[in-house]
Order: C-alpha cells, then structure tokens, then sequence
C-alpha cells in the first residue's frame, strides 16, 4: 500500500498509531476506502510500516472505537457503514485560558520529521545506544532487592536519603555548601524548575529570563500564568545592565539563569560576569534559580564554580539533573535550597504529586554509589570532546563570511548566528529536505518571534554526522545568502 | 542516653534523622552539651536508637555543616566553640504568597505519632508487609529486560502505550467507552488532580468541591490560587440542590468529586444520584472531574456506574490511581478524557515534567498483563472485607449512643460521627495516649473549622487490631461525652 509514515506536517508529533489511524480516516473520509473494504492484517501493516503489532492494533482499536472500523474473529477488519459512526460528544468543555495560551505555544514549536538519513542535531536528547543499561538494570535490582517493599511506598516529597545525600556530596565536590537535608529530588530539573518558579512567584508576577532560554522554561511560565521577562544574552551572557532594569521591577520576583552549557547557547559565564550577576540580584533582593542541568558534562577548559557556590547570602537556587549526563527516563533531577526555600519546595511538591518514587531513586543512588555514572560521564565527556572538535573544525571550513558559533566547552548545543535579516525558521525545510535538522531559534524566544539564530545538537550524533551535517547546513545557508544577495529583503535581527 | 524519637509535636513529621540533629542542636543552644563534648558514635546511637547508620550519618553530617559539631577521624565527633558556628544566611527571599498560604495549611494538618502500640487508623497508605513485591520486582525486571534503553529515553507527556492500553481495556470493563489515546498519565492520582483542575480553571477561578474531601485536593487549589467552594456532603452523597446553586456561578469553572468510595466519608452514590448529578453539571455546561481513585477497591454489594461510564456527553475527566488497590511507591495514576480535553491536558503535562518514567510505567503494564495485579486485588478485597465486618460490629457493639458512622462497600475508610458540638480535634490528643490514631474531620474542611466526624482507615491494621483500635476510640468518646453531660458548652455542629 501507499503508505509511509515519515513527515506529515500536521501529524509527525502525534504518535505511530495515530497517525495510521489518521491515515485510515482520511481514506475513508476522502471515500477512497468505502464501506465493506478491507483493511490489511494486523501483522502484514506491522511488517509493511515497519512497527509493532502493538502499535497497529491500538490504530485499529482506535478506529473502531470511533465507529469508522469494525474486526471478525476469522474475517478481518472492514470500514464500516458510514450512519453507523459514532456521534461526536455534544459538549466540549471550556478549557483554562491559560491551557489555551500554552496550545498555542505549543502550536508555535517546530515540528520534526523522521526520514532515515537525515542527521538530527536538533534535539538535546542522549542517543539511547549510549545508555549504560546494563549497568544500571544491575543497580536497580540491587536496590529493590536490598530495600524492597519500603520503595514501594510514598517515598515523601523530599525523596530517596541515599540519593539526596550522594547529590549534596557530588554538588559539594563542586564547592556547594550543601546537605542532604536542603535537597529536594525532582521528575527531572522539568518540574524543579516548575517549583522553583512557583516557589517565588504567584500568577500575574514576572520572572526574568534569558533570551533566547529554554522553551521548557517558556512553557513552564505559560503555563503558571507568569510573564517572562527577556534579558538579552550576548556570547559572554546575559546583559547585566538589562537585567539590574529588569530585577528593580517590582512584579520581576526572580531571575532564571543558565549560567553554564547554556541551551541553546552554550556559553559559560565567567567567573566576573557570576559575581557581578549576584551582587545585582543582591542589590534588587530578588533570588536566582539556577539551572546548572548540563554541571557534569564539562570535556574542556577549567570549571567556573557554579552561582550556588558562590552565593553567600541565601540567594540562589540550583537545580540539577540527571537527564543529559545519564539518561531522562528515570526522570530524576534535584534541587538545592537553603532555610525557608527548602520548606517552600517541599510543601509545593507534597502538593503536586506527593512526592517521586523511591524505586528509581534508590537505582540511580545505587549506581552512582557503585561508580557507574562516573564511568559513563567519562564517555560521554570523550564522546562529546571529539564531536565538538569536528563541529568546531567543519564550522571553519564550511560556513560562508557573517556566520557566527558559539565554542562551548561542556554540553550537547552550539548557537550558530546567521547574517542579520535572516530567520532560521525559513531554512529549516529546506535543511530537512538536505537531510539536516536543527532547532530554529524563535522557538527560545518568549514572544516566538524570528530569530538569525540556530541550535545545533550533539547529542545524537558520531563525529562523521557532524561533519555532513554541518555541511549540509552550510550549503543551505549559503544558498539561502546567494539569494538575499540576489534580492530578498532584509529584516531586523533578533540578536544583539 | 535519654532520648526517644516518639511523639515530639513540633518535629515528628520531619524526617528521622533531622529530629535527631534537633535534639543535639537543642542540647547544644540549652547548654545540656558543651564545647568539647564528645557524642556518641554513630554505630552506637543507631544501635541505641534503632534505626540504621546512615541515618545518624546524615544527622552528624548535617550538624557539622552548620557548625555544631566536628568530628576527627579515629577520635571522634565533638561539639565545638560557640564561636565558631557557621552565620544564618543573610537574606531570605520573599517566597510566594500562594507558598506561605501552603504553608499554613501544611501547619493546620495534625501529626501523627509513631509509640510503638499504637493503632494506626488515620492514614490511607496501604500496608508495606502485603505488597506483592515479589512479582513486581519480576515484572520490573521483564520489562527491562524487553525493552531496555528505550525506557530510558523521555517516554512523551501521555506515557508508556502498553499501560495506556491496559488501563483503558480495564476502565472499558467498568462500562467506560474509553481508548488508550484518550488516557494520561500521571505520578499517582496526586498530580492528576493538579492536571485535571488546571486544565479547567486558571488561578482566581473557583472549583466546586465536596465538604468534607480529600486534603489533598485543598492542597492543589490553595498551590495553584484556585477557590474552593464547598457542597455539603450527606450520607447519600453531594447535596445536589447546593450543588445547582454553586455550579450557576460564573467563576466556579468544575466541580471535583469523588463518588466511589468517598474520602474521608467512604460513602458511594447510587446511579440515581449519578445521572441527577451529570444533569445538573450538564445544565451548567460545567465539567466534572471524577476521583475513581479505590474504584478496583470493592469487596461488597454491586457495582455502580461511574460517572465517566454515564457521561454522554463528554463532561467527566476520569481519575483512576494504582496507589491503593496496589502500592504508591509506582508514583502511577491515570486520567480519562476525551477530545480537547486530553490535548490540553498532554500540554500541561508537558509543561510541567515532560512526562513519566517510562521504566516503572512498562514494569507496571507487564505486572498487570500477567494477572498480579488482579490476584492481588483479590487478596486485598479479602482482607479488607474481614476488617470492615470487624470494624462495623465493633463500631456497633462499642459506641455511645448518638454517634453515627458509615458502612462503606469498598475502600479502605469509615466515617464516624460524634455528638454535634464536638470537635474531633479535642479527642485526637487522649486517643493518642489510649493508642489509637485516626484523622480528625477539620483537615477535610476547606477552612480547616472544627468538625464533629473523623475518618478511621483499615490500610495497615488486621482484624484483633481493628476490634482494639475501635474499643480505645469508643472509651476516648464515652469519656468525651460524660464531661460534656457534666457541662461542657456545646459547640455548633459541622455536619448537616
């Protein structure tokens, strides 16, 4: 059958089953199946697309229930007579204003495709073929073996001892004067950041924030009913005369920085620029969260202590993960807080859920104890190391005068800024069409307007990807500047 | 030492370790310890205190780092010079208003002792000693084994398809048209909760609630800005002409109710009351969120539909929670929705941690598929069947005249009523010293006002226990009751 899964524009986030199933709707929408035709076996569509027989039996159990399909034990499964369709609800809730403004930011987010040979330097996701799964499938046996039914209980909103006390040790090496009792373990720095927000500011209150910043964050504020504030970021950070205007606002209650990898730029602060950053927020008596996600993923240069470790007045704080140094499903982040904070963060997560699970908290203790996760910070260090060189290296050779990149020293991301006047957004489908993606950067800014600026990701990629996709990333650029050059109008730039 | 880690009202609900620093801190700032003191060593305390190393470990750790002790290796842990006591931080920020307000209500809540003796009939946490731990661990392991990294990668906001599948053919069991894309997941009903009222209302808006409720659920509303309005509660369910009269204004956006097996009243509605209840959400056009949360809980009587199962039309959001009928360590919940409804919930969920653990939801999906599940609900409906045969004979045979309570057909909760003009509260304190714990009813109230019911819950008693808990309750009241009748003043009371 005709029939491929790869890019549709309006379906390739949805997932596999649903868009078989959208596939078979529209044919019979569109009348090309009609009542009484017969749809392929289960397994034959399974082995034609290329999934599981799971994922095509939910497609049809989908259909069916919608009233468009119906299955004979011995028969097979045929398009049903169209009256016998089932009638759409008569009632559609109204959703929150706020859902509503989050859908369309959500809306706004590029949307990605899948075919075989395109190289994806756009998402910040480690490649799972890296995870060290046995290791930690060992760890987690250990640990439920070792603590048993006492896991499987509310684990409280603080989290696994083990865990947090292993966390402070690891954020102490770092020079952090931190405990296990000022720890909080999070699903992920996802919702530390969440609580963290939260933790200082009310709907209707503003939190500045770098810009461009991580869309998670952009979301986050969306979805609380907080305004972001922009602070624009240069290549040596965020712009500390913006932001002393901005923290003396009276409805700005805090700063959400990244200080270190910054995504989706990948600078690292200096040491100065930190001490100036908090003496600011000093000055304005406005806390800073912290988002020091990508801490452990330093392969060069020396490290620059963290704003935590340089606070000495209460200001700050931290959220950790574990989600791009180790893996993201064991959805494990932690923060760090001092004195009233830590009581905050804690009751704002007894009420958000309760509390994590202490299974997988005790597993990820269990593993960094037995010195699993440093073996693996050391590969992907490494990994990491040799796959900049080849980004920073192929850069050089390939990209045409007026583009400018970020050298990051840690982290997964590079910021490549096109000529002013240019927006990325426009020269995403041709480099998915040369085989490459990236992350436009109107999607880091909180008003999605466009941007000269593009994330490239290593995060799924060996060097000899990186060598081709940079190339061929070059090559659509400069097909995209012969062009202005030849007429197209220019536009203002969205970077400083 | 003297030194008991019992009953200390200010600090029993902090962690085990934290109450034992306290205790030195205290000894310390009272002058009981001074410089140069040595305290014991860590082996001997745990020995002492009867919990393990690392605990203490923790506790020491957490003294030195404010500077109230040192230790030395081979010598020992000391306290140290006054002098040399680490500075409070200097600023301490400003947290949110909704926070502080969290924080109040987290104080109202009383806390629970641990004596050893005691009966533990407050709490609604299933017993550890009869989780299945066995069979999850090996579920856990097959589903490791099978799918391995790909549980480690971001599972997506609407979580792993085999558990959506599985609890979406369950729901379909009970009479709900329900498919696995219109499910989400969620860590336990907790969050779902906090989804479900977000996505219909924003903060400032109002959400109709029954009074008595879950408290947890006026955790949620108070983190997130919303208004409780309460509906009173009788011993047939909600009052559905008070019910008529909140829905009808404006800003009371959803009502949220827990038909089945009500917390804390343990009362389930019958289907007359059911399909009045949806009219008259219906005549509003205002959505309900259905708390199913111990629906696999029966263990008497017939099954009544749930609301999602009568919906016709689109109004019910469906919470269903493995937390009771199985163990809450999984963290896994599960909300029911249809059209718009499921897409605003995926963004919220999205926004607020990108979504579950895919590990625990595919170990919980194998654990269910194989039958563990189902024989463990067999065993727990079993159990808990004995006790409230128990529990309703005790009750009868031991109560004082006047005193009412309900006779729930499943779930793990009973609520008594005492005379009106008693406030639970005042009893809380002799029931404890009898040995015997329960939940007083302010803490289901949306102002925390006094309230004549408590709920006592069967999760961690067997039947002697129940028998026991119920005759120390009864003594407390008849006690109670004879200093009235000697002329205590009556008070109003909180139940219709």
């Amino acid at each position: 059958m005709e029939f491929s899964l790869e890019r549709r524009p309006d379906t390739d986030r949805a997932p596999v089953y649903q868009r078989i199933a959208g596939h078979f709707r529209a044919e019979i929408e569109q009348g090309r199946l009609g009542a009484g035709d017969r749809l392929p076996t289960i397994r034959a569509l399974a082995r034609g697309l290329g999934v599981n027989r799971e994922t095509v039996a939910l497609a049809y159990e989908s259909l069916a229930r919608e009233g468009w399909i119906e299955s004979t034990v011995g028969r097979g499964t045929f398009v049903r007579r169209r009256s016998a369709a089932a009638a759409l609800p008569a009632f559609e809730p109204a959703l929150s204003p706020l859902v509503e403004r989050l859908l369309d930011f959500e809306r706004a987010r590029p949307r990605y495709g899948a075919a075989r040979d395109t190289i994806a330097m756009h998402a910040l996701v480690p490649d799972p073929s890296h995870y060290p799964v046995e290791g930690f499938r060992r760890a987690l046996a250990r640990a439920f073996a070792r603590e048993g039914a006492e896991l499987l209980v509310y684990g409280g909103p603080q989290g696994h001892a083990g865990l947090r006390a292993i966390v402070a040790e690891r954020l102490r090496g770092e020079g952090i004067a931190v405990d296990a009792a000022e720890i909080v373990l999070s699903h992920g720095a996802s919702e530390g950041i969440a609580l963290a927000l939260r933790l200082f500011a009310r709907p209707g209150d503003a939190v500045a924030v770098e810009e461009p910043t991580y869309t998670n964050v952009l979301a986050a504020l969306v979805a609380h009913g907080l305004e972001p504030v922009p602070v624009p970021m240069g290549h040596d950070g965020l712009d500390l005369a913006a932001l002393e205007r901005v923290l003396a606002r009276p409805e700005v209650k805090l700063l959400y920085t990244i200080p270190t990898f910054h995504n989706p730029m990948g600078v690292t602060t200096s040491l100065a620029h930190r001490r100036a950053l908090l003496a600011t927020a000093a000055r304005a008596s406005k806390p800073v969260v912290e988002d020091a996600y990508q801490m452990d993923l330093r392969f060069a240069g020396k490290p620059v202590p963290t704003l935590a470790g340089l606070d000495e007045r209460g200001l700050v704080v931290q959220l950790f993960s574990f989600s791009k140094s180790l893996f993201p499903g064991v959805r494990v982040g932690a923060l760090a807080a001092r004195g009233r904070a830590v009581e905050g963060l804690l009751a704002l997560k007894a009420a958000a859920d309760l509390g994590g699970s202490p299974v997988l908290q005790a597993a990820l203790a269990e593993f960094v104890r037995e010195g699993g996760y440093d073996r693996h910070l050391a590969r992907v260090r490494r990994r990491l190391r040799g796959c900049m060189a080849a980004a920073q290296e192929s850069l050089a050779r390939e990209m045409p005068e007026g583009v400018r990149w970020t050298d990051p020293q840690g982290g997964y991301q590079i910021w490549v800024e096109l000529p002013a006047g240019l927006d990325t957004r426009d020269l995403f489908a041709d480099a998915a069409r040369a085989g490459v993606l990236f992350a436009p950067g109107h999607q880091f800014h909180h008003d999605g307007r466009g941007s000269s600026g593009l994330r490239l990701t290593l995060a799924r990629v060996d060097e000899t990807q990186v060598r081709e996709g940079v190339a061929r990333l070059a090559s659509v650029a400069r097909a995209r500047l012969a062009e202005r050059g030849a007429g197209a109008p220019a536009l203002a730039s969205a970077m400083p």
